[in-house]
């Protein structure tokens, strides 16, 4: 991709995820007792929350729904032009779905779904958090104090999305929306590409795609919260245990993308990695580093390898179907 | 600020930074035994190095000069047109030097002075490091291996320079640049700058301009390096403690940017902060935090306070000009 | 000292300390809700804890009073006989105050006072902690879940008490106790003792004996718990910034003990320590590591210096009397 | 076992450990070059050494051999009475060997075998380490700086060894050397021994006995070394990874011990382990702690499982005799 010809970066950072659960009680007592997470606004079905560290409303949406999966993934737009310009430029493209007035805490809100479905909108005009008295900092550029409540993430990061074609996709978003890309597992010479790691600013990634071997449509591998301290990813991992919550893989160190991660299932069933470390990018010519399928190797920096239950299960869960790939990816890829 | 008004962003980072040393020998070998740092290249007076995680082929040179300070400072351009676009905007204001082949490592550099007279040049061409097959990490995201010498640091940071007139600098940095502001301290009711962060990515700084209570110009307040964990730090400070290294604060944690720091002067004299934590900007619409006399107190976030030395101090060192602001700012002020 | 004639070791631990608080609520609140121990019982004016890697039933007990200080200080022999041998050697000394039937979870007990006029008991029999359901821990060699509320406070680990003659009560713990002298302050070129550190295990202290400068008798300078890393007591650091609790210095690492800490106060005036960090003895020959005034320095490995007030302050606090030492030790002490 | 029919505590600890390697320039290397050890000596067949935190002159031997093992294991008496009681004590179970001036550091030994076949001896006289000046610390109360090559280990920590018969070796060591037993591994209803922890000091254990299930005698399962910080086992994983030492499992956490562990071969083939956290053991009247088939689980707290070579590889490597149990442990057990 020639550089000159990218779109303005007119896409600033993931704002917002909603997450389906069939178990909205536990789902709420795993982000905010377990995790730390603050509860700032309730509808009929959904509970909405915030970590300390983020500076809007609301980052987070948990939805009662009958199977666990993602919902709207929502990107905060640099300003109100730029929120036009991607608006239509995806109208072009025929994925567009249209202006809402917006969700709890965002502004006028327009709607679209990638080329594998996953649904996604763009806003920029936000409610910024202001703390009521009990919670607020001692720290002027801090959101919300840290109150020490379970694991304490800081921040949303970034989300894992499978697709049944990668390409596709990681196209639509460098292309429409602006992201750069980071990093590739690139299958049989380079020629099938398994995942791809994408950015709209100096932050490694805010969303990878990933080969979905089911053949499923919209699903969800990860959604990714941020810890300061590789420490606050050890302590997560014994307070998780104690809790009697699933840890599936770590803590440990990625080497695609550098992160140092723990990943759990939350109560509804989707998995949600603790997450620190990786690298920021500054170089404005940075090439896409490259990974074929021995380079990939496990997966995990330190040896060892992710369990097969990292390859195979997603949200929402599904059999494989007919039309899928039955060739399964050799040696196992890792949406970081 | 509108922020619609603001130039596009064409700064990428940080990219190459010049510290003059009276003791030569000695400051390249705390910048590469006792930092870890690489040496990648030696010219008549001058010694080329690099972090290990730095992309780039050279992002600290080390010049032999009477006195310690501050060289050129190098940004990074985004592209070759934004090049073009900040050399023209910078001409006009009369600071501008002129092109040059560029200094090691990099292409044609535009040459330029900030307002308070600190040396700056940008660039966009750039040798992208290769590393030799012993020092090729195992990881091909990352530029070099981690070869574990000394403390470590993983790329350099930021820059706290001292200006007659923060104000003026800040404005040059903002309006010729395109750097967003992050945080200031204002004291008498607002109206005084003491100091101002300032940034052209969403990491938090890359310059502070601090109010240079002396009178001097072009001085250099500290000199910053990133390290991933508050562990690697603290391992900085035993380890220079053995070495010898004068520590001058820290390890702490400032309020004012959430850094966590370790300040120490390299044997040249020039004061050299060992750096992590601290936060990501992503709002696009980001309103500068200020802190005035008393919410500043001590710049530090657990209490304590930082040393005398530590507004005093900076280099090249001077005596108090005559002209000189006669009447400290108090509490202590704190370049993070 | 001639090893061989040391007594055998008789004394197991620290077993329980008694706070006294003139805000009997507020310093539960402090112990509970900011540094995570659990409550265990409760009398008419006391309130008793553990934490959550103690085997004790109860180590730490708040008794409401007018003045902070503390009470009263239980040491577990290693069995009855070891029990019965340190009584009668006591009794012998003048210092034996007799027999009880035992404070909260713990047997038949010992009462007696150090020269200095501290309070202290020995007991071997215990009620070992049984956790309930909800606190049970999924780790069987834990006596009680890490719940991850507050700071998270592992165990009780040592003490430091100020004494008139410094000699005579570091004597009184080496002889009729069997403890073992780890470090010590000499000033005056060896002459006069100012501080030592003392342990009946391979822990390097669990109690400290520093001059006290202002004449008083039976006065606490500190009560330290443990947690297991070093970013818990970073962590520990903003926590309590952000509950609003005082802190006097650190987190940072002592040159005597090699101790990492944090020293804050509770709310009732005491000054507690958190803690991690030192180092073990192992050696049976051990010879006592002592610092002379300029050795001593800051009392900081990493430069800097402790407060003043951790020179002055400790509970109850008193004035100087007139027949205290006006001379103060120079440079500043630190009972670590 | 009556606590007050053991025997009076005559060992002190751990004391050095001599490893065999058919690669001694490598296996050298890898201690001194990769974890940071000190040479302090050669011999015509060995290199001793020592960490920075060890008190004593010399803490393992590495001695060339056809294959890789445990050489002999020495242990440092309390007292030179205490020494000669464990001899005699030793001698009238036939598995005395006589007295030798003692290897490089230490005095007379008393050299015996366990139960096993393992070598081991005791002794009282040790050179204490005096530190050229090039490595003095500026710390007084520790024997060597910390110079922060490799990974930096602080001390030799515990062994784990394999057994024929786990009971008769615990048993050995409990009543001849007055160990402590700490937890075990029981399997089919508590009837067969498969692992047991023992310590002579508070320190959770310096020597674990693990069921050798393919029948071999005197063979070593790991020997570890301490780090301060959980950091610095991650630091360790990430150094040993591009120094292309082979990494066999961890960083993780275990359930048995609590221990924080990494596990890596040296080149000599033997597994090393870089080790820090698990938990002291202050109760005189201690109850081991039981694990059956099904807690004992993966050995791991966090979840995953520790690969088959922890299970079936050890040094010197084997092929399972005709007389070695077929049945294999179900599921894998876990010296840790």
């Amino acid at each position: 991709m020639n550089r000159s010809a990218a779109p303005i970066q007119d896409v600033a950072h993931l704002g917002c995820v909603e997450l389906l659960t069939p178990r909205l009680a536990d789902s709420r007592w795993y982000f905010c007792d377990a995790l730390g997470m603050e509860i700032v606004h309730a509808a009929s079905a959904s509970v909405y929350l915030r970590a300390y560290g983020d500076y809007a409303a609301c980052t987070l949406k948990l939805t009662e729904a009958k199977a666990p999966g993602v919902g709207c993934i929502a990107w905060r737009a640099v300003s109100p032009e730029a929120l036009e310009r991607r608006a239509a430029a995806i109208e072009k493209t025929g994925l567009g779905q249209g202006w809402s007035d917006g969700d709890y805490g965002r502004g006028r809100s327009y709607r679209f779904r990638d080329p594998d479905g996953h649904s996604m909108e763009m806003y920029y005009e936000e409610t910024r958090y202001l703390a009521p008295e009990h919670l607020r900092s001692v720290l002027k550029n801090l959101p919300m104090k840290y109150t020490g409540r379970g694991v304490g993430v800081r921040r949303i990061d970034h989300l894992a999305l499978l697709a049944g074609n990668v390409t596709a996709n990681r196209r639509f978003m460098q292309e429409q929306l602006g992201f750069r890309l980071r990093e590739q597992v690139l299958f049989d010479h380079g020629t099938v590409e398994i995942g791809s790691w994408l950015s709209p600013s100096p932050v490694h990634h805010q969303v990878a795609y990933v080969k979905d071997i089911k053949g499923g449509h919209g699903r969800l591998h990860h959604f990714a919260m941020w810890v300061d301290n590789r420490e606050d990813v050890l302590r997560a991992a014994s307070l998780l245990s104690e809790h009697g919550v699933f840890i599936e893989a770590g803590p440990s160190m990625h080497n695609n993308s550098q992160g140092f991660y723990l990943y759990t299932y939350e109560p509804g069933g989707n998995r949600v990695e603790i997450y620190t470390g990786s690298y920021l990018v500054f170089a404005p010519d940075w090439e896409p580093v490259t990974w074929n399928e021995e380079e990939r190797g496990t997966g995990v920096y330190w040896g060892g390898a992710l369990p097969q239950s990292f390859l195979h299960y997603a949200t929402p869960n599904i059999e494989a179907s007919a039309t899928s790939e039955t060739r399964e990816p050799v040696p196992i890829f890792d949406p970081a």
